[in-house]
């Protein structure tokens, strides 16, 4: 059975995401590499990704309205076309987020070295492990994978809600390091965005297998309180 | 001329998006006026809010996707319809932190009243502005509109680096008050996010009027830098 025109787009579609996704891991990536490693010069890297991240998100748009433009899709398809715009709109913020981390980054290498009790780098590598994850949960279309991402985001919030209880502590016991405390506690704030972002991934990739909505209310928040 | 089923449901799902609009901006207007009042119930109001817009995303959605497998629409119509679903989502988002504002709120109210000079409620002005004139942009199908609330954004991203350098200030002077200052500052930052829907809002606006993608690297963009 030949493919027609509209399932080569779909797979078109589909791997343009997946590099989109690899773009927006690798953003957070180098901005937390330029963070841990006090490298202006990775940091400065983070700005041609973003880049790249924009001109894909506008191809990957334009395709999946041609796609929507191209015959009258299934229910099954239009869930998912729809499910990549949303899914490429996130990954996009993910970048923006990864920039934010970068010029944080750039400003604290500026800055005397602080010695502060926070695992940036730790907690980076769970958010990469939610937006990994939420992308795989995508291309298997999986959605038990994609709930666990879901849990992974209260890993995420609890971390940051430690980081900004040490920061407080830290900036009151030495008010001179107010700036990189800061600096800091923003750092972790743009990671748990990206946190964010790989949730909404999840609940798209849930929404559009499932054809139900789950992202408030739905059963698996019940399962979520009874843990 | 009477209208199609296709042309009704066009109506609805601006209306509904319409209303949308207006829960997320009550939504925030309520977290701002609990802060500078100092009042815990209208703090507790806004979760209230936040649950009628989550069930409103959920009928939006629903209404463009049975749209979108109605009929083959026009170029123009599947712009409009996939803007709705994209401006559906930031709305959404606008509620959230509407949300975090209000928890952020309810513990200041908690902790001893601490002068800060930031002023909260004018940059809550200027965000909202933003959001109405999104909207308004929307409604208009006014790319003119949208572009002056892309030229508000960066007021307010001005606004937020004021308070972090205001605030960094008052931390170094009164290491007591760290808390305090902290909570103002994370408010600041989820109005200058709330901004960033608004700007999202309108680059829909125009990316669904115009047919072409300004979201990066687009002629306004260069008419800004001669600013």
């Amino acid at each position: 059975m030949t493919r027609t025109r509209f399932q080569l787009g779909m797979d078109e579609l589909k791997q343009k995401l997946l590099v989109m996704g690899g773009l927006a891991e690798q953003a957070v990536d180098r901005a937390v590499e330029g963070y841990r490693r006090r490298d202006v010069k990775l940091c400065n890297a983070v700005f041609e990704t973003e880049s790249a991240i924009n001109r894909a998100e506008r191809e990957i748009d334009e395709l999946a309205l041609d796609l929507l433009a191209m015959q009258q899709p299934m229910a099954v398809d239009l869930r998912f076309i729809t499910a990549c715009m949303k899914i490429n709109a996130d990954l996009e913020r993910v970048g923006d987020q990864a920039v934010n981390i970068a010029e944080r980054a750039i400003e604290l290498i500026g800055l005397p070295q602080a010695e502060l009790p926070i695992d940036i780098p730790r907690m980076a590598a769970t958010v990469a492990g939610m937006v990994r994850r939420a992308l795989e949960a995508f291309i298997a279309g999986n959605p038990d994978l994609a709930e666990a991402v879901l849990k992974m985001d209260d890993i995420v919030d609890r971390m940051d809600d430690e980081v900004y209880i040490a920061l407080v502590e830290r900036m009151h016991e030495s008010p001179e390091i107010t700036r990189q405390a800061l600096d800091v506690l923003l750092i972790s704030r743009n990671l748990e965005r990206v946190a964010d972002h790989a949730t909404n991934i999840a609940e798209d990739v849930i929404f559009w297998v499932r054809g139900a909505d789950v992202r408030h209310g739905g059963d698996h928040f019940k399962s979520f309180s009874a843990d």
